[in-house]
């Protein structure tokens, strides 16, 4: 299965060392991501869903706003080369030009102003220029329906349960169908997974998706994707960081976090829970 | 407490939402990392201790070896300004120039080759070049060290205690003793930070550390960093990915997993466990 690679293992119980074994763990490799050719990232993820992963993370970032705007999404050099499946180039599509300097502050590392240039509120400030006005502001969502869904992320892990070390994020549907889920080493990726399929099927993820789950934190990056992608809806099965409450207040995002045991804690705009 | 901020939420119970109250959760914050003025990353970090962050992510990328590389480490602007204490600026000591070119290709994000630069061997490769010939080949820990050092990392956590959402590390010496624990929203960060507090206090990492422990699961960039400092041991709470597991194998460090209840997974070099 892609996602999950075998090693040689040995448990140690009790003080004494057993002999070697095949175990399952989480497959990790590095993902070069480019647009038109240029290098816009390097990730580690979890091999599988590249394409997605590409189509997500540059929805993201403002490259790509719909699946007009992309020609192509293809792993780069032949199959008999080293690394390959590991460097993925998005092509526009006819007549677009892909703006790679959208490409956030924080992502390219790059801040040339001599001034301190970097703090909280202006990354934030940052996303909200960027959030397109098809944000499914009206939306609203059962709290029975959050619940369930972030109950059955862990269900929707094969990998998961085989290595014990891998993310996984979901979309649904106001009605709680499951329109994508994918699991992968970082959250981030996994969000970008889900968020690029329904782009990659030609959907607009803010029209047709109310509720992004993922499991374990809410950090900054999470609420920022689905800020981009127009979810108005953020659940996560654990705690969520002080940014992340920032800027989902600032977006018009709904985030919930330690959604656990049929209760769980709404940090921000809690009037779009039924 | 630095580290923690308080944010208004409203718990959902019973389909009941409470009223708002005041709650902890984890401060995440951007911090520009620069050296010699120039800007060599941006990570989302939980404020404090950026020195020994900053000088842990320069050591990490091989841009500084030991404290007199170091000239200062300060935080650039004026406390009046907004976004004070999120950027930090590594100046070189008498005599020494730091090589910002030896920004790792990953973490740069800029491969220039045309061919498909970037596999998991490669990454592995490019670490093992970085390794400083300084690493405590000969150490060896007992297992209950081990066990022990994991177990208590919880009990280094406060923030955790009270916002559910903050990752940890700590170096300890062979025999078991805490060299230095921190708290980061991001693994990585809290690795950098162990590891710079020690080099800021003049000490060599690889020479005084023989066991980096974390909590969560040990990635890549976990071994990665625990290569670059020479730190012969790494144990986690959780599961290890297939690149840690090969990266330990080929930087010679033994790698530990799921270190729980007396047991552990070792993934590499068992030799070194008593």
């Amino acid at each position: 299965m892609k996602g999950v690679a075998r090693r040689d293992v040995q448990r140690l119980a009790q003080g004494v060392l057993e002999p070697a074994a095949p175990d399952d763990v989480v497959a990790e490799e590095p993902l070069e991501i480019r647009a038109q050719g240029e290098t816009l990232a390097i990730t580690m993820r979890t091999p599988g869903a590249d394409r997605e992963l590409a189509i997500g993370f540059l929805l993201s970032e403002g490259i790509i706003a719909t699946r007009d705007d992309v020609g192509s999404v293809a792993h780069c050099g032949r199959p008999d080369q080293e690394g390959f499946g590991n460097t993925i180039d998005v092509r526009p599509g006819p007549g677009v030009s892909l703006d790679i300097d959208k490409l956030s502050a924080t992502r390219r590392g790059t801040i040339t102003t001599a001034a301190c240039g970097v703090c909280g509120r202006r990354s934030v400030d940052e996303v909200i220029a960027r959030c397109t006005p098809q944000m499914v502001a009206e939306a609203t969502i059962a709290s029975t329906t959050i619940l369930r869904a972030v109950e059955e992320l862990r269900g929707r892990q094969p990998n998961f349960a085989r290595t014990g070390g891998i993310h996984a994020a979901a979309l649904h549907d106001a009605a709680g169908n499951v329109l994508a889920s994918f699991e992968d080493i970082g959250r981030h990726n996994a969000c970008d997974k889900v968020i690029g399929a329904l782009v990659l099927k030609g959907l607009i993820p803010g029209r047709e998706a109310a509720l992004l789950v993922v499991s374990g934190r809410a950090s900054y990056e999470v609420v920022q994707k689905a800020s981009a992608a127009g979810v108005p809806v953020v659940a996560s099965v654990s705690a969520a960081s002080s940014l992340a409450v920032d800027l989902a207040r600032a977006a018009g995002i709904t985030l919930c976090g330690f959604v656990r045991g049929g209760a769980m804690t709404v940090y921000s705009h809690p009037g779009r829970i039924r």
